[in-house]
């Protein structure tokens, strides 16, 4: 990932009270669309923050359940026009003989009920049922959970000039730091990191701790869930239907991580 | 809105240190599904804090392009299963004799381009084009603006325990505080800001600013573009793709609101 990429120079008109306007250069969090494409068709277009883009739609096809296993997936290649430079918002994915991806899934916000009788709990309840729940909970120890903030913290500042990200960090149950990875839209921020791991072959993520820097909602329940985590912490707060969620799915919920304070939503922690 | 939907007591831990847990009611923002219909066809499920819905509704339709006049829409009524209570997650939107909703526009983020030379100012391009460009830009006093934050914290406390949602707040050009919504979507809370206009019969809104409580993301530009609001205002910051909109678009966009200062990403103020 270059730094290049996830921020932008941009001249603005700085103002404090009645003074005259100061032009200023400001840095800018890149969001950019990602057209993602599987054999060549166009499925979707994500706003994103370039860099680690291949992890990104790795990520996005495990976690909207298309994929599920690195062996589905032979290649993902930015595309290349005639004769030219690859384009680098525009990636291909290449499945392995054999492999099928039913991107029909990815309609799931869409769909033709024609019952009357749907409510809430179905809807999320149909969501969930498409991947297994948590055959192994954890439970983590308060002190390695007070400590995660501070890791991300300090991963987040070796970028540098990338203030303003949403984040999503992956830890060992020892709190030990696998990977953290950034982007302007939170979910992104986590489909990166489920592909890091998907290339790595770790999936699903048994034993593993998800820190997001920002709120927890349904969809980074749901999108943790895909990825088999089976405990998730937050700076913020979660929502309701993450609460619900998590609980239905066996996973631990942790939110407001603040010092040696925080809110156990579902699952339970060790001393 | 009754403030009992946007929240909802939850039985939590609460940890601090080694302390010995405390079972605590905590209340978590509300976030249930709704499904759109339209004609009795479901066309999309958003993820909402209930309350508002009939203008979420209409204001989604409004900023993805589906409908533009409020005479296009007879009604909107919740699902009655046979003679049950309306269902409250599922709203069908009637329209008007001789009115058509093209839904497929609702898979504008999916696409099938055979091209390879597509970049992601022709993605964004296609979506702004959708919509006229501001054709009266507004420049408002600093003074005004500056005020804004206070009017839209007095009015969210005015809603009570609803603290950690969005907010979204639609002013006139001297800072006249016309209609505030709150959701844990960012982009809900905008599309019932747009959707109370859209009853009220005020589309396009011509001389208004909108202020939103979080970082304003291509999206949201694109959505304030097509309710026509000319000026947008932010507590944070902009991203890159959201500054290039507003520029691109005729709108003016202001971030970092903070006090008497305040950075003009696109468009001018009045001193």
């Amino acid at each position: 990932m270059s730094l290049a990429k996830t921020t932008r120079p941009v001249s603005i008109a700085r103002i404090d009270g009645a003074a005259a306007a100061e032009t200023r250069e400001d840095s800018l969090a890149v969001e950019e669309p990602l057209e993602i494409r599987v054999g060549g068709h166009s499925v979707a277009v994500v706003m994103r923050t370039p860099g680690h883009d291949r992890e990104l739609v790795a990520g996005f096809l495990v976690t909207e359940g298309l994929v599920k296993q690195r062996g589905e997936v032979l290649d993902l290649v930015y595309c290349r026009a005639d004769g030219g430079k690859p384009e680098e918002n525009i990636l291909d994915v290449l499945l392995a003989p054999g492999a099928v991806v039913d991107v029909a899934r990815l309609t799931r916000h869409v769909f033709t009920s024609s019952s009357c009788g749907i409510c809430s709990k179905a809807t999320i309840e149909a969501v969930r049922m498409q991947f297994p729940a948590i055959a192994a909970p954890l439970s983590p120890r308060r002190a390695v959970l007070s400590a995660l903030p501070d890791k991300l913290r300090a991963a987040q500042a070796a970028f540098a000039a990338t203030g303003g990200l949403h984040a999503s960090a992956l830890f060992d149950a020892e709190g030990g730091l696998q990977v953290v990875r950034e982007d302007v839209g939170r979910h992104n921020a986590l489909d990166k990191v489920v592909g890091h791991a998907f290339f790595a072959e770790k999936l699903p993520l048994s034993g593993m701790m998800l820190l997001v820097s920002g709120r927890v909602s349904f969809e980074i329940m749901q999108k943790a869930l895909a990825a088999g985590i089976p405990c998730v912490a937050a700076i913020s707060a979660p929502t309701s239907a993450a609460v619900e969620f998590a609980r239905a799915s066996g996973q631990t919920l942790v939110g407001f991580l603040r010092g040696t304070r925080m809110n156990v939503y579902a699952g339970t922690l060790a001393d």
